[in-house]
């Protein structure tokens, strides 16, 4: 009751200080649309389903398929007015058994992780003296005679923000970390694992070579085993690695992005586009990563299908291919609709877990500020406030403000999102049903309005 | 200065309300020590050390050879009047690799742990279909034709209790669960791990199988994968799993109880035992399970040599051998000490992880209660509290009541414990600092009381 109260005076201040840009109709379905989403079971639905009966879903893997025909399957089940998959080409790289110890001066077994794309050891492994640096940085300023023949060892460490601008800053040394080594001489890179929690669990994530450094191995160290080997490090003995990596690169498969759209009654060219990704890495189940992210926008697509009135531009749901290994299939998107991208109204994803949502983020034209705050004020019953206009709009999605598309940022709370992150321990149990529920809720009303908004988006603000 | 004021109001109330068991140079030591051991890194140091520069120690192995050598050591080093070590038979159970799998209906891997003393499987691992049991008593209460052929799934959760009680009603399913389901026909057995954790961690511990039943493979699934195992198994189609266990027996080693101690200025002959159990699990470095134990045991007594006063009694460090795998060391030390064990003043242990210690429960004989109470009011300005008269000692020190031996119980705060018991997460970083030096302070402060009390302790309520 004090909900309805809240956003009747959210109404009402939003139709006095503003020319309307949404239709009364549209405003009032809002809090159906609204009361109907925190009460549906939907959005945990799709999730459960789609982590019990898929699980871990690697690019070109045999669960990267199964992930595709239950995308397919469950789209049409939920009755969308149009469901099809196109095709991508993916990478398919195996991660084999990773194994490590320390086996000087104190032996012990270590918890790693092989970074996506590494190459593998010989079957025997790599066995050398560990090198450490405090970052990426460090490790380009050391002398070629400290690195050589030495296995690498990057100890950033990732500080926890709700917003996860602690991931920016030490992912760098996931990516490059390898190459720089290779650079100087090194056999191998280890890294302390990009992640918050203190488990033994390390953190997976892709990592790039680089044409003319020679290719070494590379994997991630659970926090707990980075402190460990920190703590020998510090004592007076040479600290001894051996590390074994059966990972390879299998070849091209072809994987699918899976799109639903519920059709546009007025505009039915004109698209709203809300995408998550459907693969994940393969240790876990990708239940926040992006499970959740597909339940958030699949079930909000089906909250404003089945509750009856048709939006005015199309809503299209797109479940993204190979995310994780490089952005794969929003690239295949992107050249796929290239036609189209004048015709998309505004694209927004679900790519950091399950929520709730905190705030909205914009990148639209000045001239539709208004409309964006009102649509946060929309949303504020929800417990969502309004961000600014310098929105990137999330990773599938970052590509298409350069090509003139608006997008909207739903930023998800994200404090613990990197304690789970790409390791075997992101599985549904992590999930808070409520805050499942509460986000679905939010990219409901935000798509419904954004398929009914009498307003141009267009130019936006320029990416740098 | 609070503490100072509420010690001395305790020690005014106690020297009231009772006559004196304890001298007035021995109370006022008892301040000393415990200012010494509320700032002092010793027990700290001491962990960071063992589970540094040993880490794993599983019986039988080069870890716990190298536990023995770095307790001998340790104990040496910090002075103690005499360092000895007691050999132990003990068991060397090998792991092995482990791994499970989901094959049907929705094929994924499973986090699992061998049970310790489990066979392993052949080569190509055993496939069947599951069958789960809430708990133990459905699984002996089940029709053989429900379990012939197939894989037991004993499902029981354990409850997250600060005294750990929720431990015993779940833990009977890891020790009888295999003999039970081999009983019926069934070719392995698979546990819900017994943890209070949701993590991808599966807890191992001692499983055992029974003459004239037949072996079969055991192992605990991390509380998470037996979720999904759950959900799966609440859907129509069989479930069926593959597991692989290298697991073997290699046969009887020696390994060593260590023991220190510091002879008693006027009764040496008389000992005031605490004890710890040096050996762990092999997956993590057994920080809390029981590196803890053994740092606040070998510490407390530290605190109690090098401030001088000598304790009137022998105060005994032993750091047992082998607890894990049965309470060998324990055994060996009832055994190899029989003559002696009339001269056992009171025994008490740590294990139960780093604290703090919140009651002092004891088993004397009745007479002494008033000085067992004095003891807790001279333990309250640390937080603790007088439990009762019933107390067990802890695993180790277990046996010895039935010996008329007297026993007290420092209750450690376990609401977490079994987050990590016997995982590959129970590493240093799991250890809080302040805890662990406060469970230091309560175990220096008793053993100096009871190495000093004028009264005798036996004999004890009867053990039922
Ligand atoms: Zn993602
Ligand atoms: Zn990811
Ligand atoms: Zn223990
Ligand atoms: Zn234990």
């Amino acid at each position: 009751m004090r909900l309805l109260l809240t956003l009747s005076a959210a109404l009402l201040a939003a139709q006095t200080a503003f020319a309307a840009p949404f239709s009364d109709s549209v405003l009032q379905h809002t809090e159906d649309l609204r009361h109907h989403a925190m009460i549906s079971h939907r959005p945990w639905q799709i999730l459960e389903s789609l982590t019990t009966e898929v699980g871990p879903r690697l690019p070109g893997t045999e669960g990267d398929r199964r992930a595709v025909a239950w995308a397919q399957e469950t789209l049409n089940k939920l009755g969308f007015d149009r469901v099809y998959a196109e095709p991508v080409t993916v990478p398919h790289w195996h991660r084999g058994h990773a194994e490590a110890s320390i086996t000087a001066p104190f032996p012990q077994p270590l918890v790693i992780s092989a970074l996506g794309n590494s190459i593998g050891t010989p079957t025997a492994g790599v066995e050398a003296e560990v090198v450490a640096f405090a970052d990426l940085q460090q490790l380009k300023d050391a002398p070629e005679a400290d690195v050589k023949g030495k296995i690498v060892f990057i100890d950033n460490k990732m500080e926890r923000y709700r917003d996860g601008r602690g991931y920016g800053p030490v992912v760098k040394a996931r990516g490059k970390g390898a190459v720089e080594a290779a650079r100087k001489g090194a056999v191998a890179m280890l890294l302390r694992s990009v992640g918050t929690d203190s488990h033994r669990f390390a953190h997976t994530g892709m990592m790039r070579y680089a044409d003319g450094i020679t290719q070494i191995p590379a994997a991630a160290l659970s926090n707990p085993d980075a402190d460990q080997l920190t703590r020998m490090l510090n004592r007076p003995q040479p600290v001894r690695v051996k590390l074994q990596l059966g990972s390879e690169d299998r070849g091209p498969q072809t994987s699918y992005n899976v799109i639903a759209e519920i059709t546009g009654s007025r505009y039915p060219d004109e698209i709203v586009l809300i995408g998550a990704h459907l693969d994940s890495w393969d240790e876990g189940t990708g239940a926040l990563d992006d499970g959740a992210g597909v339940a958030i926008v699949t079930a909000a697509a089906k909250h404003i299908l089945e509750r009856g009135k048709r939006p005015q531009r199309t809503i299209r749901v797109v479940l993204f291919a190979a995310e994780e290994v490089g952005l794969v299939g929003a690239k295949a998107y992107k050249a796929a609709h290239q036609q189209e991208l004048d015709k998309l109204y505004i694209a927004a994803e679900a790519d950091f877990g399950a929520g709730p949502v905190y705030r909205l983020d914009s990148r639209v034209n000045d001239s539709a500020l208004p409309m964006m705050d009102q649509v946060a004020m929309l949303l504020a019953p929800l417990g969502v406030t309004r961000g600014g206009n310098t929105s990137w709009g999330g990773p599938d999605v970052s590509i298409l403000p350069e090509a003139g598309v608006p997008v909207a940022g739903l930023a998800l709370d994200g404090t613990d999102y990197f304690d789970f992150h790409h390791t075997a321990d992101d599985t549904l149990d992590k999930v808070d049903p409520q805050a499942l529920r509460q986000s679905t809720a939010v990219y409901t009303l935000y798509a419904w309005l954004m398929a009914n908004a009498e307003q141009p988006l267009r130019p936006i603000p320029p990416v740098e």
